[in-house]
């Protein structure tokens, strides 16, 4: 292949997200962080079809991007999420037949699978009311700040659905434990800020007007870091899910030896043997 | 099919379980609650070879009752149970042949499995001595309340045997985590209630004497929830035990659109739509 | 086969280990508990390559042990493990071939395949530094106790890495919770001692004088137990990792059916009836 044909080849898989301007939802690039605020504050920023649909499609095309190398999201006046708008989403679903009801759950299910698949290491800053999808996209992050205040609940038991939403079920034991997943799952109640950092969801508790700076601050942090190993590490974590230890073991030693092989790794050894600093380039 | 043939189909795949009699340990039914109280409180409970099979075959019928919703299950006099009865169950161990000990291990993780795939959520009320077989009935329930004097002990180890006893080394691991599984599994050593709590082996500490109290409370809640969804919970918390994460998206996305087609996801959103508070039918 | 041919099989499978002489850090074994004592302290313990070889060659030579029964590692001089050597192995590492890269992961790898395969409860005694390949040492051990002052980092995105190193993606998170795993992995930043227990990563805190005294004396009650059950533990503990609840329970009917037909299952209950402590051999 020469090299006009890769760079046409790649040019579909290259893209650049801080020119993007997000309809249903905040969008901004600081540096090489994208920030995702929801942003309906005086409905506690419910999610619709459209705003769904558009958070899936932001992250389908995060595994492309060339600028954004962590991603923060939080919720605009003092809430995160307070899930499915039951006006624009519930009252629709109740009379759609089967193929559109499954067509709706793939479509959130989607989002999760999106933000799993992205490379970036994704944090969301949560304060406030953080419940039905808001808890799962909170849950689907890599990593969570949340606030004492904040209110957490899987609360699709209280609209007689089953706590099995867009991966709860799998996600939500292995952060917390299988017995308080069951607890938050079964019964819907909120988890204060204190018993989720307790449990492990929430790995800091931040002051309400700063945990999306916190958030931010870690997230520019991982972005100046070998940005490549750290979209490695994310994928691992996602493929070991269901391995046996051996089979992790192999997979992982492949896949650090591919990282062994990118400049960061030099970059770090000569900045260490020059008692400096590495400046990580992601490549 | 016709009417006739179907009710004669599922007539046969449906029980009332307020009538049942139990032979080895105490059965009730208030509202949809079923309890069941272990009571040899002079042995503290210990399982004999029949209660074992009696418990097993009560959890069975469970998965066709259509009045119990959910169930408490707890110990008379103080404990919760002491696990295999040295007398009754050791001691005709020690010289059975091969066959009969295969017989007897699976007997007693078929209370497991069928504890694991009735459709009603199972509350342990745990105070006092919660050892052995005790401890894995406690640990194969859904949730769990203690009582800071409980004492849980996984004592295989004491008798010479190893911790995987009915399941042991795949649910306490996620239950409390790898190594504190460890720990109680190669020890055996009792963790008191505070630390169970802290763990994540019980969801709640209570007082001795309200502890089944509040089992049943929580218990009528939830039976008085969307059952059906709430089955559906407990089979994808099963499920998706060892799937991918897409895999297990992919699976909620299928159990919730079934829960949307439900009659209870209805009522709750013509409720909200009321400002009225759902009844649940469990359909 | 007749008995001399039984022999000639067996003795190729068994050996003592306690006339190892370790070239590349020390070994001792006192009663039939073996210590690993990581002794450069003046670089806090790094590991070399020939020390990631012996090491993995002495945990193989441990699945064949008959006098060893319960592994204790530990570091000199108040540091656990700095991890890999940043000038015998980083340094080198740079300018490696992919193939050289994976032959080195795929040591490292098999090293704690080795300490996951070998029947020994292996307890770390972790004080002071516990870093990168010492992290994973530790992480890989059954039984962790730590110290106060101890700092637990996963360090590898410091060098460029990602955090799936020898299986710390698989492994970690069913330790600590997916959430404090990701945390450590994706930042590199070090977790302290109280930390890392309130999280299950240690199961005890010590004081730094006593930890590996501690850590001693648990192994000397594990290697005096019934050791055949204590590997068939560790033995479920690892098959079980990725198998469902109904195949892990009937894995672990077979696997207790097994203990239950050895001379330690009688012992306990003789002793039991003649109200004596057992006195367990292994067998």
């Amino acid at each position: 292949m020469n090299e006009t044909t890769a760079a046409a080849l790649f040019s579909g898989n290259r893209t650049t997200l801080a020119p993007y301007r997000a309809e249903h939802f905040g969008w901004s690039v600081e540096g090489k962080v994208g920030t995702i605020t929801l942003n309906r504050p005086e409905r506690k920023n419910p999610l619709t079809f459209e705003s769904y649909a558009e958070l899936r499609d932001l992250f389908r095309q995060l595994a492309y991007s060339t600028d954004v190398k962590s991603v923060v999201i939080h919720g605009a006046g003092g809430n995160f999420c307070s899930g499915g708008d039951v006006h624009d989403i519930i009252a629709p679903l109740v009379d759609l037949p089967m193929p559109e009801l499954l067509m709706f759950t793939r479509m959130t299910g989607d989002l999760v699978k999106a933000m799993r698949h992205c490379p970036q290491p994704v944090i969301a800053a949560v304060d406030g009311v953080c419940a039905g999808a808001g808890a799962i996209m909170a849950m689907a992050s890599d990593l969570r700040f949340g606030t004492a205040r904040s209110k957490l609940a899987f609360l699709f038991t209280r609209v007689g659905l089953a706590g099995c939403d867009m991966g709860a079920c799998a996600l939500l034991p292995r952060i917390i434990g299988q017995g308080r997943a069951a607890d938050l799952l079964f019964t819907g109640r909120s988890a204060s800020g204190e018993e989720a950092h307790a449990w492990g969801f929430y790995n800091r508790l931040c002051e309400p007007d700063e945990v999306v700076k916190d958030a931010q601050t870690l997230a520019a942090e991982l972005a100046s870091g070998p940005t490549f190993a750290h979209g490695i590490t994310k994928k691992m974590l996602h493929q070991e899910w269901n391995m046996g230890i051996d089979e992790a073991i192999e997979s992982e030693a492949q896949a650090q030896a591919i990282c062994m092989a990118t400049q960061d790794f030099g970059r770090a050894y000569r900045a260490f043997a020059a008692k400096a600093r590495p400046v990580f380039e992601g490549d």
